[in-house]
């Protein structure tokens, strides 16, 4: 947390792939120097870390989309940083910059996946969540797949975490009748009365069918998709003829050792279902033209976000651990270091 | 089958909702007079009868996409017929039309839904299987949800059948690799020999997803799904990020009394799949273009289709129970009454 003995370099690695829950035991802080930038590289302190659901793939053996971390290798993870030694010629000390540097305290590369923030007037976390990748996220899922129109209904899962919270807004500015699905009174409190969803239904409620279409009177037209398991099935079972379903996650199974079956897909059939999975990722333009759209929103304070704050690097594995399981509420971020002065 | 005694009407009505596999003691034929048209009506003869899997469906009692039959109610199916009167003045004694008249003999309408046909040089069955709405279904599948580009793989269940059959040999002319699964070694002979696939593989193997992988060593791209069960569930295993999955049917599954478990969606995220059910009969100008762009294929030969032929109305219940068991080879029809003279 403080810049004091700026020498020490800061990283935490995978000491060993967990078992289920991932738990602080299967990390290990350790240290080094900070380096020195060679020509042609940049070193950034690390202000802020974003830890996201999608990391506990990252820890699998068997490889999923993008490549597991190897036992003894630097957790990898979005981050906001200033430079504060600079080899190359498009970065200077002082630059802010975001881009996925992982779990460290300071950083060393060739530039590659920086990005120099531009300033809107926003707080710099905001780059990790509302306008990072958990933004662009949904909106790549509610602008390419979702397609919610004026009147039609779409169901929103995570509702208060940084995707789902956006991917609900987003539905809402086009007109749809928004529901949430959330953990808690608490959450869902928040998703009606702070982020403008119609309703909000409790994943936890003793009857998550019956609630859910008490909210969704005229059935489902289109589902944002974060958790999986029993709010999927509930789901599933009330979609309307040509509904679209965004697959961005199912964070329900992510700790899970054997994979659950899921449903039978003859509705899909029946219903003329469309089901597609999507990573932010593949399309690099999503973000810039994510940014572009929802930084005025963000500054005007009409696109709402909550955040999450865990204080010190060394508390990072302990978070993953806690969004797994959804004891977050809002963008979960490790505070690092200060922001720039 | 005869035209002798052209007074009788016979029609086939459902007697009982069947409990799994429908016989034909659920279905009854019943005898009435031939209608002599009112004003603005049209009577036709049957001449072929379509007997097609989705028809197990509107046995039930839950409607699906389609409004079920009821009890004592004439079984719908496509056909095609000769009028034989007419009140109305778009239709003439002597046209051959196309159109979903029902498991009858004799049919009386107000033209609806009825399309003259226009004579392309090729038997009037094919109006029923490879140009009509089984091969509609194929160019729909094929063309806006599987969309094979040319050295991908492209896996189609069902192969032999009325729509599997067109589909293969629509990504074979796009390019792509086709790989068919099929129920036994006749019909997977026939589907690589005289239909052109690369390879077909025979559900009933005792190693299916080891067949499959070898019929496809770089994964699959785009599958054209007719079955669902354990052939989805390889065929799921297997597919390579960016796959598409046209949803047509899940004939495995038609006679079920309760749906088995199905897959869990998780690969859908990480492999970015789309997953689409369609059903043909939503865009009208499908089958349009589609004779259009398939009628001289039939006509040079370069579309290869087979036909299956029952003889007689009263054994077309039987036809049914058939097929729901994949006992037919090629496209399943009844031979209601002769051709036109």
């Amino acid at each position: 947390m403080t810049r004091a003995a700026d020498t020490i370099r800061r990283s935490i690695v995978l000491k060993r792939r967990p078992a289920g829950e991932p738990s602080p035991a299967d990390f290990e802080q350790i240290e080094d120097a900070i380096p020195a930038p060679a020509a042609g590289e940049v070193v950034t302190r690390t202000i802020w870390l974003s830890i996201d659901p999608y990391m506990r793939g990252r820890l699998r053996e068997e490889q999923t989309y993008a490549v597991a971390i190897q036992l003894g290798e630097v957790m990898t993870g979005e981050t906001v940083g200033e430079v504060i030694a600079s080899g190359h010629p498009n970065f200077a000390a002082g630059d802010v910059v975001v881009g996925a540097r992982g779990w460290q305290s300071h950083t060393v590369s060739q530039g590659e996946a920086l990005t120099k923030l531009p300033r809107h007037g926003v707080p710099l976390s905001a780059y990790l969540g509302v306008l990072g990748m958990p933004g662009a996220t949904a909106y790549a899922g509610v602008s390419e797949i979702c397609k919610p129109l004026k009147g039609e209904t779409m169901v929103v899962s995570a509702a208060s975490g940084a995707v789902g919270s956006v991917a609900g807004q987003l539905a809402k500015r086009a007109g749809a009748r928004v529901v949430g699905v959330a953990g808690g009174s608490e959450k869902c409190l928040w998703v009606q009365d702070s982020l403008g969803f119609d309703d909000c239904v409790d994943h936890r409620s003793l009857d998550l069918p019956r609630e859910l279409r008490a909210a969704c009177p005229n059935g489902i037209d289109a589902y944002f998709e974060n958790v999986g398991g029993a709010v999927q099935a509930a789901v599933f079972d009330q979609l309307n003829p040509f509904a679209r379903v965004a697959m961005c996650g199912m964070v329900s199974q992510y700790n899970a050792e054997a994979l659950p079956p899921g449903p039978n897909l003859g509705f899909v059939v029946g219903k003329r279902v469309l089901i597609q999975g999507f990573i932010v990722s593949d399309k690099p333009e999503r973000m810039t033209d994510w940014r572009r759209i929802a930084a005025p929103w963000v500054a005007d304070g009409s696109l709402i976000y909550r955040e999450d704050v865990v204080e010190g690097l060394e508390n990072a594995p302990e978070a993953l651990t806690g969004i797994l399981a959804g004891r977050n509420f809002g963008k979960l971020l490790v505070r690092v270091g200060p922001d720039p002065a």
